[in-house]
């Protein structure tokens, strides 16, 4: 099938993918007196007695805010708040069918990170949480960083999403293939949102041997190129001061995870890697490497985001489930730790993996409910 | 019953009244490549191409954000975003159930006028239209006015809604009592949001006798305490110089239209007006004169904004309506015309029109369809 094709067909019949319904009856005057006025007025009062009370009547406990500036859409970059709409649909369309999250897109006409911050302050009130989208690094760091005392979990998938599902692969990899993490040496291929955000939660998770290597090669030291970001990942990656190629920074390597461009890695590259290396080429829609080419050269595991070959690394298995656990506990930001707990629920719903089978199936109904409630539990306001 | 009492219970089970639903089917795989990606992708470059696509290929045609900062609630005053919410929610449900049209409630947290601008046109990419609601006077008149050149039908229902109504109530009042509209005596008490735009939608439709009463009286000339809006007010109303009290204003008046304060005309009032005058005290609960008062006091028709009296001038009538014809004409502004379109279509749906009938019933579904047509015919865009 072409997906493009079929899917430009089915959103112009459908004229995009999400519509408001309601939870109240309205069809006598009774109904209308109950839902709006006049009976309307002793359910504000309540809330403007107590704020709180917002999250028990109305549907702000529900409600997620998907907000985007629409300045890096899929692999597809820059292409406006417009443009992003539809993925902000698709977004809404999965909190809904796999976390029974309702998900409200909110496309911004501005990349400027003071009024991006200054606008998810001001609609707060309307929402339970907000999920960032698509928003350029290093931007979409600061973005988050100033909004994390919002009182609502403030969460950028592109990051953890995207970290959480890498962990959960990687613990499974890693009991498939008899490793610890604590022992892996990880060889990232990207340093943007992706990257740094997976790197930290290997961090947390126990990697101790990580390097990251952008388009200008490895993250060292000695570089003078860094933004402030890479600069600070350089506390936790490149203990020995490793500098060179992607090509130099694999040779020996226990895992490859790429979250850059399409074909930048080559057999040879496999080959030099350690034995039976893992190999998570998740360039969309083309891969770093391309899966039959990474096990011809020796991987052990490999893993994509795509849905056309086993292991795909897809966010949809962590953002509904995340947020569903953080509302549910009404977290007012997602820790660490709350992040930790989805990974390894996730990785624990795959009872026996093997190398074809590290992580469930994309849209595995089970999922969702399974990290919702480790998330809960991690939560610190419980 | 206890409309308050059963409206909390109400919401607290339901958790408020409004959620997401889905267009799209999503089980398969394939469903999950056509909703989201990679087929989605082609949905975002065809919008990246030509931004009206958005238009086409989202629920943006059909989604309009009820946006109010929580200044001027019902009769509530300033209650705040959260308390709010509640209100937003019950448009969302009349949106939905007259007008099949998606609304989402948009809760700010600033009552700065350049602060809600710039949220408003930030946004924008979001949306089809944007409701203003419950947001005071004099903010709300600037607030829209800057508003107007968004590409997208910005209306303040408190404004436009209830004039739109008025006008169509008055429309059949005057039919019912031989009179018409450019001879009679009109006399306004409270000069907010409602008030203002009633009086100015009423001059549009030919009324040219107008008072507007303030808490210090008639809106005249020599007073030095008038807003720069109701200086402006002077160019169509009080042409000859009148000054004094509401009931000295009201002597000899065909028509008092109450968007004040609960109890403030007395019986005797309403004896010192023309012969059969038309009574509408819209303040909500309790209006300016109850109708059977009124009533004992010569008045031919009275009407309120109450649901269990006759004669209910709700705003109900119009908004759903006008933001489904103004989609569907994909109009870029909501203008004079439009209104003026919908309040003669409004007071046409009254084939007989008697004293205790000048308008529709608040819920009949007959009505929103029937403005709907009457504004989309009057756009200019089509």
């Amino acid at each position: 099938m072409d997906y493009g094709k079929e899917s430009i067909l089915r959103h112009r019949q459908c004229k995009g993918k999400i519509a408001i319904t309601s939870k109240m009856p309205l069809e006598t005057m009774d109904d209308l007196s109950i839902a709006y006025t006049p009976g309307v007025a002793a359910v504000s009062m309540e809330i403007a007695g107590d704020v709180a009370q917002s999250f028990e009547l109305t549907n702000r406990a529900n409600t997620v805010a998907v907000v985007t500036d629409g300045s890096a859409v899929l692999g597809l970059g820059d292409i406006g708040p417009e443009a992003a709409m539809p993925v902000m649909e698709g977004k809404a369309v999965l909190f809904k069918a796999l976390a029974d999250v309702d998900a409200v897109p909110i496309c911004l006409a501005t990349q400027d990170v003071d009024e991006i911050v200054r606008a998810v302050e001001l609609m707060a009130p309307s929402f339970g949480g907000v999920n960032l989208e698509d928003i350029s690094a290093p931007r979409c760091f600061e973005l988050e960083d100033r909004l994390q005392d919002l009182g609502i979990p403030v969460f950028h998938d592109d990051q953890h999403g995207t970290a959480v599902v890498t962990l959960a692969a990687l613990i499974n990899a890693s009991r498939v293939t008899g490793r610890e993490l604590k022992d892996l040496k990880v060889v990232f291929s990207g340093a943007g949102a992706a990257g740094i955000a997976t790197a930290r939660l290997l961090h947390e998770a126990g990697a101790r041997d990580m390097l990251l290597v952008d388009s200008k090669g490895v993250v060292h030291a000695g570089r003078t190129d860094l933004t402030p970001i890479k600069q600070d990942m350089l506390s936790i990656t490149n203990n020995h001061g490793v500098s060179g190629s992607l090509a130099d920074a694999l040779i020996g390597a226990d895992v490859f995870i790429g979250v850059s461009m399409a074909g930048i890695v080559k057999p040879e590259m496999v080959r030099a890697m350690a034995a039976d290396p893992i190999v998570l080429p998740m360039a969309n829609p083309v891969p770093e490497i391309m899966p039959d080419l990474a096990k011809e050269a020796g991987a052990a595991i490999v893993g994509t985001g795509r849905s056309d070959f086993p292991n795909q690394i897809n966010n949809v298995l962590a953002f509904p489930g995340i947020f569903r656990g953080a509302l549910d506990a009404r977290a007012p930001r997602i820790t660490t730790a709350m992040k930790l707990a989805a990974a390894e629920a996730l990785a624990a719903l795959v009872t026996d993996p093997w190398a074809e089978q590290i992580l469930p199936w994309a849209l595995d109904e089970k999922v969702a409910p399974v990290v919702a409630e480790a998330v809960k539990r991690a939560s610190p306001s419980k």
